[in-house]
């Protein structure tokens, strides 16, 4: 089989560091791959005034897949790179689903007491491409006491229907077949209507699968008092976003929470990436832990067909996180690599 | 002095119980107080048609303050009892500060393992009369393939710089003296922008006050994580929400969680809730625990200036909390009412 050809964007902070290890791992496993790495992210916009020119943006598309460590930095106003590079290519390849597991690896503390790896174990389908990420919205009389500004959220059937079915899907392949609806139809009437409406429509093509219902306000409160409660969980592009660092918080931490934004049809490539951000605080120490990387490595190996390879990463990481826990010094960011891709070569 | 005149909200679900130990409590005080009960909720809906008529608005208006059990019931489409009772008394009395402490009773169990009650103590200042509670938005095409559902966020100067004041005259109450803006300001770029310029420009005046500034997302993560980084915190309508009810989970669960609706110039009157909703699935069973919305009474004494009384049953509401840890019995909630009214007179 032809190689596969990955474009690599490590990005700004601990992206480049983490991302060296994914790599590393993807070596280890014995996939044929060629890289080709591209400097997005605040670097490139400090030294060209550029974040993704459409030149750049039509080369990505003809990847198999991209791998991305994380875009931001406070020296550039908050919202560009973001923006620009990120946002810009989860729209532009539609990337409709951002998949995130939430899982406790069986040993990993939960700052939870009493929960257990059995207790954590969902997979939450973040629409990825609607909402309030549209960008949508305004200002009018900016720095004034009368100042106005404006955030819209567009939702749309199509949008919505889509991301929805392959959250059914998903619950499909799970031993629960739960599905859980996050939002917040009681204050977001319009949008709130829209996915009920939805997911029940769908439902009925899925009569294995059961259905429920949670506001966000209370999905929060849940995964920290009763994970338990879920299984799938399909949601809106912010309340994705915000359940999903919970839920890393839960399970072990960001430094495990792995995701990928998802082209369902591969009418462009799909983007890997951990959940984390680019941590400037902790970037060039060797502090960042990779494994959020490398998870996401195995998810785009489970994505490309490789299922085998990926099922060997991710135990490389199981092992591994129980030998830390059995007590093993800190190691830096590399060590962490080295350690797992051994695991997986060996 | 004269008797206090209060408007009582019972409510749906479990809001007539808690509110009946709310009131017991209050008598227990001894200070002088009125009750006169409005029936606004689901049963009047059902039976008239009626959620809030502007005639009962008016009245509501003359009282000293409002005490709210829970609005909601799965027997009434989701939104129309929400928007029309809750969120139009919240718009219509100006109640854009909605006060929720975020604080560990000693020897609350919370359910992270870690932290203790000097890391739990924080308050958050939710701003709750714009946002995405603006009501605004709309649909088209509605049950059709090509349907599109909008909600809008509506921020203004006005809005944004009175809580955000607020926010920084709270924090200077306390001892550490550091707010937090939670938005998410790289996504919401307009709205974020009017929020994060207002903080930076107020802060000038509290040179007092430590400032700092976290990502919804990331601040879920460390609500779970590190909940000692949070003192006071400010942010917009939806993340308050989102983020009252994590924090109900944190500090022991939504049965201890108070909150006021606050109108701090005094031009309507103010409304106390405890944060839970109506939870149909146990309405009448006696199973709710009413110390929420005896929190929610201590805010209102002190917001009416009777800061000895408040803290009486605060006190009372600490000495039960202590008592149920030592391992009492599962109480109904009018025995927990009788005990704490009992704690507070005695
Ligand atoms: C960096 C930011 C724009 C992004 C998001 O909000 O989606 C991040 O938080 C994430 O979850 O991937
Ligand atoms: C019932 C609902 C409209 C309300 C809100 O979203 O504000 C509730 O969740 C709250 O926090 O008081």
């Amino acid at each position: 089989s032809r190689n596969i050809r990955l474009a690599v964007i490590p990005g700004d902070g601990i992206g480049t560091e983490v991302v060296a290890e994914g790599l590393k791992v993807l070596e280890a496993v014995g996939t044929k791959f060629e890289p080709t790495h591209y400097d997005l992210g605040a670097a490139r916009y400090h030294r060209t005034g550029e974040t993704l020119p459409d030149s750049v943006m039509e080369e990505l598309r003809g990847y198999d897949a991209l791998l991305l460590g994380a875009i931001g930095d406070p020296s550039v106003p908050p919202g560009i790179l973001e923006r620009d590079v990120l946002l810009k290519l989860r729209f532009a390849f539609d990337h409709y689903v951002n998949l995130r597991p939430v899982k406790l690896f069986p040993g990993v503390e939960t700052p939870l007491g009493d929960s257990s790896a059995e207790d954590i174990d969902m997979i939450v389908v973040r629409e990825g491409t609607e909402g309030l990420y549209a960008g949508t919205g305004g200002v009018m009389r900016r720095g004034t006491p009368h100042e106005i500004a404006t955030q819209e959220s567009l939702n749309t059937a199509h949008g919505v229907e889509r991301v929805v079915r392959y959250a059914f899907d998903k619950a499909m392949t799970r031993p629960r077949k739960k599905l859980t609806l996050v939002h917040k139809t009681n204050v977001l009437t319009y949008a709130g209507d829209l996915w009920q409406r939805t997911v029940n429509r769908i439902s009925e093509e899925y009569p294995e699968v059961t259905t429920d219902y949670c506001h966000i306000d209370a999905a929060s409160m849940f995964f920290v008092t009763q994970p338990e409660r879920f299984d799938v969980v399909v949601t809106d592009n912010l309340f994705g976003d915000i359940i999903t660092d919970l839920g890393a918080a839960i399970a072990g931490g960001i430094g495990l929470a792995a995701s990928g934004n998802i082209n369902p049809e591969r009418t462009a490539p799909s983007m890997f990436e951990p959940v984390h951000g680019s941590a400037p605080d902790i970037a060039g120490q060797g502090k960042a832990d990779p494994t959020a990387t490398i998870l996401s490595v195995a998810m785009l190996l489970d994505h490309l067909g490789l299922q085998a390879e990926a099922a060997r990463v991710e135990q490389a990481v199981a092992d591994d996180i129980v030998e830390r826990l059995a007590g093993w010094a800190a190691r830096t960011t590399r060590e962490i690599g080295d350690d797992i891709a051994a695991r997986v070569s060996g």
